[in-house]
């Protein structure tokens, strides 16, 4: 059997998504639960989730799949991990899918929020899912600057210095910014996602807000193909992995 | 001098606002904190906050005034008392006042917000701040019960049994539920409040949502002047203090 969970989770308390052996994270949390759920040894439970999210970097639609041998059904999978996760990690729905459905390769795209609120002091109630940029910010300039992201460019200045992906091409098919409310919202759609992107492009369209870099720079930041010529990198808790994309499904 | 201070705060990690000798308080972090600004007995300082919220309630809107003799200005309480408390204590402003200037007895009425989310799993971003209703909610019916308590009543049905107040007529000049993306929030406006009066009215108005009470007995809940014949009280975390409002200021 292979089922596909939907999950949300806080990512403040965690060392990203993906294992470590020594620190917290949300996958050996789950499997943890799994194991517990399945009555079988946890180490040896075949998972794979979309995304590894990086450490402090919330879900609200993390997907990942989990081979097992139970008669355990959908629902078993929802109430009972409910039970067995501590309260910032929530499973939202559980889907049999077919055994080769593999949550990471099948995915075709990911929807990505970052959240930023433009203010000199911290909103304590927002404290943990939005930025504080503490300057005025010239929204403007950083929504035009967003759209020069759209399309299928190289990302190689978007990309954290230790990423590993062999292709930095990506295509991105939604970069936008929207002001709601005392926030401002970026969504960012694509495809595929190199180490750190989202928040690369967040933290430089922060820096084109500010002043700091040239408005019309974004295809020459794209152009140079050199992580030096982009801005900085945003905090992690301002990010959260709205939803994964699958063709079929 | 006597400065008033605007201040917000997440109330999950205190006993509330008002000072107890044993727990941790967000007057008596504020007071701490004052003492280190202020070079001075922290016991000794005069300082009324304008709204006693109870353990786990929040604000972004809380009042207070201090009675000092140093030269310190409005900006050295805003940089120093940020400085000097933890993150889910923000200073957002303060202004020199007169020495009379009392901000509780000041106060000539207050606005509160409470974010009900109807859903059957928690969201791990909002499990600090919105109250997740297990259950379909007739938001129709809610609202409609709401007006029902905006005017001036005798409001001793929807106090704490260990309310001390001398007088239970209380005046409301806003009872409103609003739909908000996938939330409902009341907003609750009035010039005075008894303990626990808007959690019980935001705990009534769910039970009403989900059919335990009669969409037609607000008045006679309030006509009743008995708590029992109130619904739930709502807990505290999807409460925020959001305005204090004075006459003259």
């Amino acid at each position: 059997m292979n089922v596909r969970l939907t999950v949300a989770y806080d990512g403040a308390n965690y060392h990203g998504w993906a294992e470590q052996p020594t620190v917290p994270t949300v996958q050996g949390t789950l499997r943890g639960a799994l194991g517990k759920l399945l009555h079988c040894d946890a180490a040896s439970i075949r998972m794979q989730g979309a995304s590894r999210t990086d450490a402090g970097v919330h879900a609200l639609g993390q997907v990942l799949n989990v081979h097992h041998d139970t008669d355990r059904t959908e629902w078993d999978f929802v109430r009972g991990l409910n039970a067995l996760t501590p309260d910032d990690i929530t499973i939202w729905s559980a889907n049999e899918v077919p055994d080769e459905f593999n949550a990471r390769h099948d995915s075709v795209g990911k929807r990505y929020r970052y959240r930023f609120w433009p203010h000199r002091f911290v909103d304590p109630l927002r404290r943990h899912t939005t930025w504080t940029v503490r300057a005025p910010l010239d929204v403007a300039l950083m929504a035009e600057a967003a759209t020069a992201l759209v399309g299928t460019h190289d990302f190689s200045s978007f990309r954290a210095a230790d990423c590993q992906a062999h292709s930095t091409e990506r295509e991105l098919t939604r970069v936008e910014l929207v002001e709601d409310d005392d926030e401002l919202v970026l969504w960012v759609e694509g495809t595929a996602f190199l180490k750190y992107m989202v928040r690369n492009i967040a933290g430089t369209l922060v820096d084109i807000g500010r002043g700091h870099l040239d408005a019309g720079s974004m295809p020459s930041i794209l152009a140079a193909e050199d992580r030096r010529e982009a801005g900085q990198t945003a905090p992690p808790h301002g990010l959260t992995l709205m939803q994964v994309f699958y063709a079929l499904t």
